[in-house]
Order: C-alpha cells, then structure tokens, then sequence
C-alpha cells in the first residue's frame, strides 16, 4: 500500500530525505537483522539493470564470471600484512558448523582476493595462461558500526574483478580500463558524473599498491565513492605463492587488480537526482520508464480508454520499452500520478476520453513539463522524451557539481567551504601526511583523489592549500559518504 | 592449460567419471574450503544461462526479484517447529561479528522462509496486497557431511520463490505452475527428462503441507531430485503471524508456497549427457556453442584460412550464436578438437585451405557426424545442427529413462531391479511407513514421488509392492542422489 506519509524536504534533513524516498518508493527496508537491509523489488529491479550493463561491459572487454567460496579460512586473511589489518576487525565470523565448533574458524568473505589467490596459485603455471581476468556477482559482509541504506550495510552485493598478467604494465592497464569502464557506466547510465582519480596511502585498499577511484558528489554536497579499482602489484601474488613461467622461462610472481562497484551505487542514484516528490531515476536504469494511468468517469469511458491503453502498451513494450498501465481501480488518477512521481517513473502517459477522441496522450515528465502527443508515432515521441531526460538529467548534475567544485582554495577558504555548504575543494597538496591528517581533523574533509589529468586546474596550485609550502600535486578535498 | 589425464570410463566407476568429466572441462574445482566448490567460468557459463532462461519464465508469470539478508537470527528458524528440525542440525553459525561476540547468534541461510515472513508481516496488510509474488537469486548454506561437485556442497546457488496468496487454492496453483514451469525448463533446455509428482511425507520439505519434485534419471540409473516446489498452506504465516484483511474484513493469515532449482542442475545436466570423452551440453545451455578451428600448415595458408574463419565468426555471432574462433598457435588442430569435445561445444567447425578453396567448412556435432557444408548460408546449416542436437539429446535421454523404467514392480522385481542396474520402479505402494522404510533398508531405493497422472501405470497397480495389501497409490521408486 502506498505510504502517505510526507518526505521530509531535503533543506530540513537530508538523511532523512533519503531514507524517506527509500521507504516512500519501496526500494529497501530495514530488516531484523542488524545493519542488514531488505531491497525489494523496486530497488532490486534498478541493481538488476545495473548488474546487466557492467556484465555486458565486462563481458565485451575479455573477462568471465565465476563463483567463489563464502567461507574463507580465518588463516588466509593474515597471510597479506596490510589486507588482515584493514579487514580482520569488520569481519563476521563462523565458528560452528553442523553443530560441531570448527577446529579453524571460517570468516564471511569481506572480499575475495585471499581465496581467489589460492585457487589461482593451482590453475596458473605458465605465461601461456595469463591473462587471468574473472569477475564475480557476491554478497559481501563487512560488520559496520553506524549504517545507512544502500549506502553503508553490513551485507552489500557487488561486483568483484580480479585479474592476473605477466607484466606490472598490463596490470596497470587494466586497473585503468576498468576506472574508465566505471566512468562511463557511471555517466552514461546513472547520469552521475565522476571525478577520477588516484587515492593517497591512508585511503587505499588494504593490499593495494594503488588505488584510484570514481567520486560523485551528491546534493548535500558530500562525496561518495562509488567505484573502486586496485593495483595489486605482486602483494598478493608473493602472499599465495602465485607463479608463473614466464616466456624466457624463469619463475615470476603475477601482477594483479582487482575492483569492485556495489549497491551502494543504487544510494548514489538516488541521492544524485531525487527530489522533495521522491525519486528520480534516470531513465535508462528505470525498470518502469513509462506508466500509463487512464483516466476516466463511466463503465463506457472506461472501456474505451483501456482499449487504447492497452495498445500503447502493446506497442511501446514491443519496442523494448518498460512499461506499465494502471488499471487499479478505486484510486483516482490523481493519486496515482503522486504514487509513481514518488517512484521515479520518469514518464507518464495519460489517456482520458477527450485524449482518444483527439487521438493524443498527454505526456508528462518526472522531470517537470507536459504536452499532448500524438498516438501515432507515439514510441518515437516516448523514446525522443527518455532520452531527454536522460541526458538532461547528467546536464543538471554536472552543472550541480561545478557550482559546487572550488579551485585554487587555500586554508582559509577550505575550511569556510566546509564549514558552510561543502563541494569538492581542489587545491595544492604538499604530499605529507601532517597536512591530510591536520585537514581532516580540522574540516572532517578527506582527499577524496589526486585527480586525472583531465580534472586537474590550469595552471597547476603552486603551494599546500594547507602548510602553505611547495605543492607536488593537487588534491581534491570533500567530506564523504 | 590442458590436462591430458584419462577420463575414467563410466562402465569403470560412475562417480570417478562424473569428477573427470567436471575437472576436465573446468567446470569447477574443490576450494581449500570444506565442502565449499568454486565454479570456473566455463561451468559458472552454463549456470548463467540457466539463470537467465528460468528469470525469463519467472518474469513472465508475473514473479519479481528482491534480496534479503544471508543472516537469520537463530530464533526465527525455531518459529516453524519442524522446519527448525530440519534446517537446525545442518547450518552455520556466526557467533561473533566486528571483534564482539554477537548477543544472539546468526545463522548463515539455509533456505529464507523465516527471513522472508518476518518482512511479508510488515509490508502485506490487505487481500489487495496479494498476491506477493517473489524470487532471489541467492548464496545457501547447508553444512553436509559427504560432498559432491554441483551435487551436494555446503554452499552452493539457488534461486527461491516464494509467494503468498489470499486462498489456498491460488497457493497451491502457484505450486502447480512453477512445477510445470520447472519441467519445461528440464526438458526444453537442459534436454533433461522429468517425472514429476508429490513427495512423501517423509521426504518433504521441513514446514511444507506438500512437497512436488521434478525427478531425472541419471545415467548410473540413480534418480536426481532437480527441483521442488512446495505448498506451505499457513505454517510460516502463522509462525510469524503474516495476517492480511480479506474482502469482507475479516483477519486471515496467508496461503504461501515456496520453491527452489540449484547449481545442482549443472550436475544433473552433466549426469545425463555426458560421455567417456568428456562433457556434452545442450546446444541451448552452451556457453560456447561454434568453435571454429583452423587447420592451415604454411604462413600462407594461415593468412588465408583465419580470414575466412574471422568472417565465419563475424556472420554465426551477428546471428546470435555463442562462438569462438580457436586461433592458438603452437597446437595441432587434433589437439584442438579433442579439448573442444571434452569440453562439451555441440559444434566444431575445420576450416582448412582445400575447405576456402571450395565454399565450405567440416560441420563437426559434438555428439557425432561429420560433413562438408556450404559456407554460403553457414548460419542456417549451424543453427539446425544445434537445434538437431538439442531434439536428439532429449530423445536419447527419453529413451534411456523409458529403458530403465519398470512397471507394476512387486517386492522381487523390485529388489532385483535395485540390487542390479537401478533405474525407475513403479508400483502400488499401500502408503504406511513401514512399507517405505522397509524397502529403503533392503534396497536403498526410496519413493522418488507418488506421480502425476500423465506418468502413472494403466491400469493402476492394485496391490502395495511390498506388503501385498491393497494399494492406495502409485509410487515410483530408485536410488537417488
């Protein structure tokens, strides 16, 4: 049943916001299980789409999917000194089985790379089998203190690609590959733009010799992380003894990545284009793009209309288009537009009596604007309308995010930015750890990445928006998710 | 790389050959996990078509997809008292999380029942809000003793379904139809014959009134249970007090089934196709279905034959076919052939300098035969090939089961049948326990399912297979998995 309750406005609170729209458009729902969420159907219908363009993305660039073990032995975290010290105190742990106490205790994976390192150790012997480059669809668990929808749980879905090659150069292209593969799904698909970039050593993956990363900046201004894409150099290679032969036949460890997108993204989604109505959901990750709600006063009105209703469907359907017609009855047209403006259904088609007389449907926009289109050709006027949508949705975003991107900031002006409305900060970065910790206690603003040469300012900042000494590379300060 | 060991003949030890089969084709591996599996990409393959083909079934009859939390409070599962009897002793537990030991201890899911009517109490209210018509795509933990690849692992895939209904006529027409739609799958997909009927109630699902399977004879003569689907009537309603108000107000709990196919599938997919020479798969279920294999032994020749198979490859793919061109240096084309088959591709193309030379390639079935075909017109010549070989693995397999079926089977027979080479036994069974479990303690045979009407004997076995006193229905017997 549909909840009457209001959404808060995102001037008010907008966490609350968030959640409001969550549980407003009936995409998730807390569960009894501690920091654990429900995603329903609607929710899970946006993550499916997700799933299906990054899998066709993967697929089109050489990798395959495979299924590894839940259950990693507790010992095979501890055999990489820096991924056991990030991942040993979130983990959640199995002890019995069968109910029998385990003689080694079984942890739930945070994240894979310690049991496909062991698998690859076996399958890897020769140059001749490298590249290696699997993906995984799992469900993670990583034990959080404070959680929030989608954003931060406890246990998350998500992608995991794990890759192996012969030299440190091809492992690096294809830690950059998929950086740009996540830039482009992230754009072209959620309408969400990304600044890319390198993380500094106290923000990397625990294991990782590098890791870059795609930001968005949402509209309190506060980053997310949204995609993650690592450099594993040998570390994990060294840790399972995975060696190969090369062609000159000596013996090398492999040079490895590994990345990973979750559905956290769906909170990215939604915190980037919703509105005080409810969500927004660009149209290519709609799994409902149009709804249909006739509209009419008598049984004969209502026969008619359905009639046609019932073509249009047909017809966009048939053109590969989601689409859905209201026929609930007992609800008034009104409530109905109210009901799927709130979940996000970017277009809506209403056909009453006058409108099959005129042989028209009213089209109106989740994104503001109605007008009357002709029924003939009518899947050509809906796909022109999803398509504006689209990109008008990624237009607004990025336009948002510039309004909101600051240059050149030094103290002063780093600190008023996020003490006021917050954004991205890009200034000069003097490299030290003094100045990254000093910031971040002062702001509670991190180094989000060292940005792409695309994003960077011209001219380069010349000295440490913070100690103010000579800058070796810019930075870009937020606060984050 | 390959691995050139010997593939145990059938004939020699059924279950060693099984093992080969799957390690020689990289289907999947044993984990340093016990009883946990990992699925290699060309297995991982064959499930995600799976998966595709049976969400498209789901998603036509009007079923959604959701998640929901791995973790179960140990209190849910004892809510439905026999359900608790039959999950409790086979799951595992995590006892501590984030460094702390957890106040209540969680189970890792064997099955979401509980999880599931703990969230359908919260979001259904009214007759209006059904039917609830669910499925996941899930990871499920059974902690078992004796593990077998695909077959039996203590983690392994699934998808469940679950619905509830304001009656228990459309709960157990829900039932009906997911079986009948499991059954097309078996038999349009996986070329895989099935008996379907109602379980006993020693063999039913722990918290289900009825219990439906679909049962598939393997090769060894040993039934398979490849699906189920079970009528829960208001079991888990009432234990977690999912109440709903019906059309004329007053409070009734819900009519629910549930209902689950698993990566076991992959095994019985193996089990009933697969030779001594490796693994033969549906052309439908194929990962791969084309190789493409050339056979050239100057530079020359090369240039000239990979164009042609480029372009043969270009033209199958534009046509929707799985296909691969095997351009490997430094292997001979028998060698290639021979790793092909034992990986299961339906089809091989050779394409050599005297084949370009004449318009045509060798169209190679995987299950035998071995003719020119024009390459001229390629894709349809490939395409009644695959589908040729898709008709002729399920008749071959109808034929096999309908050779290992016995009927009107009394006490003797059927321990003849059991104590020799297995297969189905059908019999009048006088449905006391004592009957069934005498004859699972002297044959090891069990009641597979009392079958559906199209599968039962005319006429009707009058007396029980056992006792002798009348019989109050037909039951199929075997040895099973």
């Amino acid at each position: 049943m549909a909840d009457r309750q209001r959404i808060t406005p995102r001037s008010e609170d907008f966490s609350a916001w968030y959640n409001d729209v969550i549980m407003r458009a009936e995409l998730a729902d807390y569960s009894p299980v501690r920091g654990c969420m429900v995603i329903r159907p609607r929710g899970y219908g946006i993550w499916e789409l997700m799933q299906q363009a990054l899998d066709g993305m993967f697929k089109e660039t050489g990798h395959e999917n495979a299924y590894f073990p839940l259950f990693i032995p507790q010992s095979f975290l501890a055999k990489e000194a820096e991924h056991v010290q990030g991942f040993a105190p979130q983990t959640a742990v199995v002890t019995h089985g069968g109910g029998k106490e385990l003689e080694e205790p079984l942890v739930v994976r945070p994240t894979s790379e310690t049991i496909i390192y062991a698998m690859l150790s076996k399958w890897i012997q020769s140059y001749r089998d490298l590249p290696v480059l699997l993906n995984q669809w799992a469900n993670i668990v990583r034990w959080e203190m404070r959680t929030r929808l989608f954003l931060r749980t406890t246990e998350f879905l998500w992608q995991e690609g794990h890759t192996a090659h012969a030299t440190a150069a091809e492992a690096e292209e294809e830690t950059r590959l998929i950086l740009g593969l996540y830039r482009r799904f992230m754009e072209e698909w959620m309408a969400m733009p990304v600044i890319t970039g390198v993380k500094t050593e106290s923000e990397k993956f625990a294991g990782a010799v590098r890791t870059f990363a795609c930001e968005g900046l949402m509209q309190d201004n506060k980053a997310l992380q949204a995609g993650t894409s690592h450099f594993l150099g040998q570390n994990f290679a060294r840790a399972f003894g995975t060696q190969f032969q090369t062609a000159s036949g000596e013996l090398d460890y492999v040079w490895s990545s590994s990345w990973g997108v979750s559905t956290r993204l769906v909170g990215g989604l939604i915190m980037t284009h919703s509105d005080d109505v409810g969500l927004v959901c660009p149209p290519r990750l709609a799994p409902t793009q149009v709804v249909i709600v006739p509209i009419f006063r008598s049984d004969d009105e209502r026969i008619r209309v359905l009639e046609v209703g019932g073509q249009v469907m047909d017809a966009l359907r048939a053109g590969g288009i989601r689409v859905l017609l209201d026929q609930r009855e007992g609800m008034k047209p009104g409530a109905k537009y109210y009901e799927w403006e709130s979940r996000g259904v970017p277009v809506r088609l209403e056909v009453g009596p006058r409108d099959v007389d005129k042989g028209q449907a009213m089209l109106a926009r989740r994104t503001g604007g109605k007008a009357p289109v002709p029924l003939d050709g009518l899947e050509i006027s809906v796909r022109t309308a999803l398509d504006e949508i689209q990109a008008a949705l990624l237009a607004a975003a990025r336009d948002r995010r510039e309004a909101n991107t600051f240059r050149g900031v030094e103290k002063d002006r780093l600190i008023e930015i996020m003490d006021g409305s917050g954004g991205f900060a890009f200034g000069g970065y003097c490299g030290s750890d003094a100045c990254e910790l000093a910031i971040q206690e002062r702001t509670k603003a991190t180094i989000r990445v060292l940005p792409d040469e695309e994003f960077r300012s011209d001219p380069a900042p010349a000295t440490c928006a913070w100690c103010g000494k000579k800058a070796v590379v810019e930075a870009v300060w937020a606060r984050a998710y």
